[in-house]
């Protein structure tokens, strides 16, 4: 479904239309494009005492060629830039707003020394004299410390303290701006979330806070994270399971994306589509099978098994069949419980016994914003998203040995035919009441799995990630 | 300030209006009074396989005198309750809106023993069955187990997709009902739990999830569970402070309020009434400090030490000073701070240095719903909010040992002199924008906090428990 309103008050005429009426105008958000260099142009870097990560910070703005001016709070940074042989600069502080040619891309704050609540002050400094020099579409990544990482309750207190910040900076920035915070164990790499959260593919992913707690290595090649990788997508056949596997696709995996009989036809467009585009000819799959079936997570393993096992497994097949509770028949409640979450377990369960899903694999649970807040007419819908999220919670711990992750992507409102269909006003305030004034597209939940998916996401295991655009809504 | 809108739609003339042209008419909540028996009429009894917790639930409603009847998912509950001597009978579905007389003052469901997401079924029958049979102002209660207390990944999963559950039928049930989810240990008691939640007290909190996972032992008498305690309450002259230590008081306890100078005569005011109001004639104290002082903590130790120590501490004082970063100063951001988050810290590095805090204590640290979703025009009080909420998360497991909890309460929309003067467009939003379609009560906050501070809580640490109405918002 269009967004129409988006397309008016971005048109000439609707610019200045909304200009004189006083009319909300959210932002083109900039996604990727193939076409376009992914990053690019400056990063101001601010800090707390004691920073713990410039180095890191240093070598993935150079590996993506952004260059980079030091605000005072972080002073220690141009050293650590000329050590690294990269121009680097201080950041002047603009009195009013700033032209658009003195605008840098990403504001970076390095957050991961901060013991004390008093020296969040520091982000104050940072973002009150850096907040209106950043562009349209621009970034907010603060790093701050994983909880177990912190040394006093001080400092689990203060590095707490700056999800309160994160937030309130995505809400305040407006203009396709994202902020988010990574929290990372000092043995643990930030590059691919880095690269992810800098990057247009993060366009719709604002207001999370992730956990990366162990080390990861880098894969062969960031244009193409996932080449060499086998990849399961349930759901395939259209919509955001669609978009899921062609990403996966364009990264470089070699995907089966299954789907139900009944959508045989447009899943078989969908993997020809990804065939036609894929460099190497690929060996993508269509498999046709009912997940709910009792013999579906064995011949899914089979059939996996006879491509060479499978690296990265998708859960993305879901259904919806809403009503109140008093009016919902025992059919719609368990049929959504059962492909929206029991299938999930049926098929991992195989997997893993058989060892189809290899070590160092990847799994990614797709749940709903109305598994965190609950949803009116939507009992079982949200009952089987939290189930989601509890999988999601109790597996990873047990995942670990094996090196395989497991997360959860928790949608807001994307524009699909489902939403398409909402009413008016249903949708129409699930398209506004977030920061970016819009809905997401199905590709801004493929992006957020591909990057789970990646070889340099080992480190981020039982995060729930939130691709809504930093709805409004939430629990 | 009074909401004219919940008013008039529930005035005999305003009702008529509301109805005929299909305004939303938010219930007026029934809350607690000292003139009104706090519990009454009947509980209606569903559950999944192998409910472990009938013996208990049955002894809670015995002694708070509600009567019983079992759902047909909850076969087990007649010999239990026939064992107890309690008066119980069959529940029956009824097919249409239930009449008045033949409502439920409490839909009570014992999920503890759900080990797998089919079993979640049988919370689809006995809620489809039993929701339209709910009183106004009614109560749906889940229990269910506390993750560390599950068996399997299976379980756990099912377990939390309660949380689903229980917060879609918040949003469904409309009319004053709240939806809450107690997550309990196998040896942990859930009776203050689930008395402040079938309770008129906890009016205004609906949607959350609350873990119980140590023992406690019951107060001596329920009615007055804090007697012969000690509290302080800080930012104690006016508004949910006054609140809270009014209802600390009400509830046995032995009050010190503080607050600055410049609200000296508000806060004497507010003890004098407590005062005039306590049966025992009270000790009940005012203490007059600025807690941003360096001396204060040392103060404020050495006066309560003066008095016998303290068993309550609710760290209550706050303050907003909202402006967008860019227009934000620094003294802005550091006094906000200062008193929200580092006073905190202090004064309870003191108390519980000094051991003035005794034992079996209790800390509750006033949080916000902006700490937890951010806010626009207030990147300093967010901050501090969550860093109130990182403290009660990294303190919880330290002061285990000496059976101290500390636990978060998180306001949404409360009706104080700081809403009154909101414009009127946000407050109406936040007033609406939530299961019970009504701004709380500066008594709803201290309800919770009292709950959280009874003897009978030992088993509840570590939770953030939100007041608001189960508000859209969130993160």
């Amino acid at each position: 479904m269009k967004d129409r309103y988006l397309d008016f008050v971005n048109s000439p005429f609707g610019t200045s239309i909304a200009r004189s009426l006083g009319l909300p105008r959210p932002e083109v958000l900039r996604r990727h494009r193939a076409d376009r260099a992914e990053f690019g142009g400056m990063a101001a870097i601010g800090a707390g005492p004691s920073p713990a990560r410039f180095d890191d910070l240093l070598a993935v703005l150079s590996a993506i060629g952004m260059t980079s001016v030091a605000h005072e709070s972080a002073a220690g940074w141009l050293p650590v830039a000329a050590r690294h042989g990269a121009m680097s600069g201080r950041f002047e502080p603009r009195v009013r707003e700033s032209l658009a040619s003195e605008r840098v891309e990403a504001l970076i704050f390095d957050a991961t020394g901060i013991a004390h609540g008093s020296e969040l002050h520091a982000l104050y400094a940072f973002f009150h004299d850096a907040l209106r020099s950043l562009a349209k579409s621009g970034r907010i990544v603060v790093l701050g410390r994983a909880s177990a990482a912190c040394a006093s309750v001080a400092a689990a207190t203060a590095q707490h303290a700056l999800e309160g910040m994160v937030r309130s900076l995505g809400k305040e920035a407006r203009n396709g701006i994202t902020s988010n915070l990574l929290r990372v164990a000092d043995d643990a790499s930030f590059e691919s979330a880095l690269r992810f959260f800098l990057s247009p593919r993060s366009a719709y992913v604002s207001g999370q806070v992730v956990t990366i707690d162990s080390p990861s290595s880098a894969p062969q090649d960031w244009a193409r994270p996932l080449a060499g990788k086998r990849a399961l997508v349930t759901g395939a056949a259209r919509g955001i399971g669609a978009s899921i596997a062609t990403v996966l696709a364009e990264r470089g995996a070699i995907v089966t994306g299954l789907d139900i009989e009944a959508a045989r036809d447009a899943l078989d467009q969908t993997m020809l589509a990804i065939e036609d585009a894929s460099p190497s000819g690929g060996a993508h799959a269509a498999l046709v099978a009912d997940i709910t079936a009792p013999e579906a997570p064995a011949d899914i393993a089979a059939a996996l098994t006879a491509s060479g096992g499978v690296d990265i497994v998708v859960h993305n097949a879901g259904i919806t069949r809403d009503k109140t509770i008093a009016r919902m028949t025992g059919e719609m409640w368990d049929s959504v419980i059962d492909i929206n979450l029991l299938a999930q377990e049926r098929i991992d369960g195989v997997l893993l016994e058989q060892n189809t899903l290899r070590d160092d694999g990847r799994i990614v649970a797709i749940s709903s914003i109305g598994g965190i807040a609950g949803n009116r007419g939507q009992t079982n819908y949200a009952t089987s998203k939290a189930g989601v999220i509890g999988r999601v919670h109790a597996m990873a711990p047990l995942l670990r040995a094996r090196g395989i992750t497991i997360n959860a992507v928790a949608p807001g409102f994307i524009e699909t035919q489902m939403t398409a269909r909402m009413p008016f006003g249903v949708r129409e305030a699930g398209r506004r009441l977030n920061s970016m004034g819009q809905g997401g597209l199905p590709v801004d939940v493929a992006e957020t799995v591909a990057w789970l998916a990646s070889p340099g996401s080992a480190g981020i295991t039982g995060n729930v990630v939130r691709v809504c655009g930093q709805s409004l809504i939430g629990a």
